[in-house]
């Protein structure tokens, strides 16, 4: 199998499972016990903090990591628990935990601002600061690497100048698509920051949101105080742990892995057939996400006509029956053709360039079949 | 080790483990992905929903599971979710999770009310009938199980009840400490309840709200649209599917299991030396959690001096440092020395009878020594 779909999630390390087994086994105890197999457990969730803390190169003086369920939740918490009320900015090419938040503070009558897009699907920084000077923000949510087309937002460079036209200005990003594949240091302009685990080879049912100490977020889940007060609930030791050794794995060869998948884009982009096939994700997008598009046909067609050959790709185009097109792709300003074509080949590490070979052959093999059918 | 602090947490199963392995192995896929490994993985999710409201005696057409990241957020979606305005009941013996999410709505200017325990810990079913039919309810919340002394609430009875004085009323409990242990038949007057699966030898990480089909929960959180729109975020199926497996176990051995922690319960019951140490679990409690008392002496101390025997029991006293005595506990009505001196064992099947007999031994022993150093 040849597994193009890395974005929506990535195998989890054997080695990380295996290194975290023992608190499935012989230390599974709850690590708010008061004993010495608690309290353990308890340290050990603070050596992942500090390690999730250091890989985004910030002290734990001035930030603290507060895990939690997943990507989405600790989107959410930022979200919700950050501000109360004034004025949210976010931009139109956001992840639906993002967007859907800011949809819910809509509905809840807060003024929501969402920013237009470029064409590669960053956001206009122009129009995002150009809103701040003439509106005001209380809170800002910018993704930093967008989920679809892979485009960067430079979003320590965007958070200093919101704060240049206002310190107390909250900023989050959800730095999901980014953390362990782009080398990230968070510039002190950044309040909030979501980490999720099972996009870096992790599992399922662990994120985490990075905090400024001094930053009052109020819980989404109350009750028997665990994470600081910030998020109860008995932590999922063994997911976290998995998250420290995998993210682990993923921080020790960042460049080398940078380097490869940027070879297999690189050789993507130009193996591609372009009679058949249109690249979407610009240049400048994280080497991770290659977005395509095969006009005049359902990307889900292309997708399964993959799969047919072993080959997992994601479907660009929107999961809900209800929107035809992707939101996002639909604001980067695409034509309807496009849209419907849209695929997205997403990778890790794992993936080898004899891989990206052979699935450009076949790729262009079933486009060069799909338009002789029609 | 003797590991009597299964309410606390208990030990993963090592076959669910081993049967939900290939989740983290070659069925790794995000089970919103729309090729066959996402699908299949979609379709597991539905298995393991049909097993657990099948376990609960309850219908699918009926009922509906939605996976969480553990108990305390599908109490906290129940309570946050289910019912905006009016009038929140539950009362003083509730996890912290509940207790905690009432004092939230309280601060936020909600009418909360919470009742008054019996003696043993369960709510003075007198109490919150008197209260509902003077004042009213929208939404009330009552413990299945304690989780401090064991008491068990007739919670079909009680929603039974409540929907004679006011059909629209919304029932919840958290179902965290009984599910797995006690068989349990849902009422159709149980609106939601609450499960857990690292309490049934599942991991952390992974729970569940059931929930009425036709009872509109609105999210805690926002996102991709998961759970059918009620929780968003990548599932765990890992989790999820070590949960169901984990489940069935207990479920399959129900009866057995129940019988054999009743018989250890009792043994301790008799063998503790009265002398030095006071039961505190009625003897209509359930089986799996015993509460003692050693008075004069601090719960965690004894704690302590077990643990040096290899002896892991639960510390019965608040964990909270601002809090001295456990606020569940003060509510029975016991005195400052009792409450001092609270020790909390709890069982699963893996327990033996042995075992039970090496902790008596030990236990009276310690106590003896201390009332001797006193």
């Amino acid at each position: 199998m040849i597994y193009f779909d890395n974005a929506a999630t990535t195998r989890p390390s054997a080695a990380a499972l295996e290194k975290a087994a023992r608190f499935n086994g012989s230390e599974f105890f709850n690590s708010s016990a008061l004993y010495r197999g608690g309290l353990k457990n308890a340290a050990e969730l603070n050596i992942a903090r500090d390690f999730l803390l250091k890989s985004l190169g910030v002290s734990s003086s001035e930030y603290e990591a507060v895990f939690t369920s997943c990507g989405s939740e600790s989107d959410n918490m930022a979200i919700f628990g950050a501000v109360k009320r004034g004025v949210f900015v976010t931009d139109k090419g956001e992840h639906a935990a993002v967007y859907k938040s800011f949809c819910e503070l809509k509905s809840r009558k807060l003024q929501t601002e969402f920013i237009d897009l470029n064409r590669d699907g960053s956001v206009s920084e122009e129009k995002l600061l150009g809103f701040v000077q003439g509106v005001g923000a209380d809170f800002v949510s910018i993704v930093h690497v967008n989920n679809e087309t892979g485009a960067v937002n430079d979003i320590n460079k965007i958070a200093d100048k919101l704060k240049k036209i206002n310190q107390k200005i909250i900023f989050h990003s959800d730095g999901v698509q980014a953390y362990g594949k782009l080398p990230v240091r968070l510039s002190k302009s950044v309040d909030l920051y979501s980490v999720s685990a099972h996009k870096v080879n992790g599992l399922k049912g662990t994120g985490a949101l990075i905090k400024k100490r001094k930053l009052n977020v109020s819980p989404l889940i109350f009750g028997g105080g665990q994470e600081s007060g910030l998020r109860s609930g008995t932590e999922n030791i063994f997911g976290i742990k998995v998250f420290e050794y995998a993210a682990a794995e993923k921080l020790e060869r960042i460049n080398e892995n940078y380097a490869a998948v940027s070879e297999i884009n690189r050789y993507l982009r130009n193996a591609l057939d372009k009679r058949y096939v249109k690249i979407l994700s610009s240049e400048a997008a994280s080497p991770y996400i290659l977005s395509v598009s095969v006009p005049g046909f359902r990307g889900e067609v292309v997708m399964h006509a993959l799969e047919d050959e072993d080959i997992i790709v994601g479907n660009g185009s929107a999961c809900s029956s209800r929107n035809r097109y992707s939101r996002v792709m639909e604001s980067c300003g695409y034509s309807k053709q496009e849209l419907d074509g849209v695929i997205r080949l997403s990778f890790s590490a794992d993936n080898t360039l004899e891989e990206a070979k052979i699935f450009a052959e076949k790729f262009n093999g079933i486009c060069k079949r799909f338009k002789g059918v029609i």
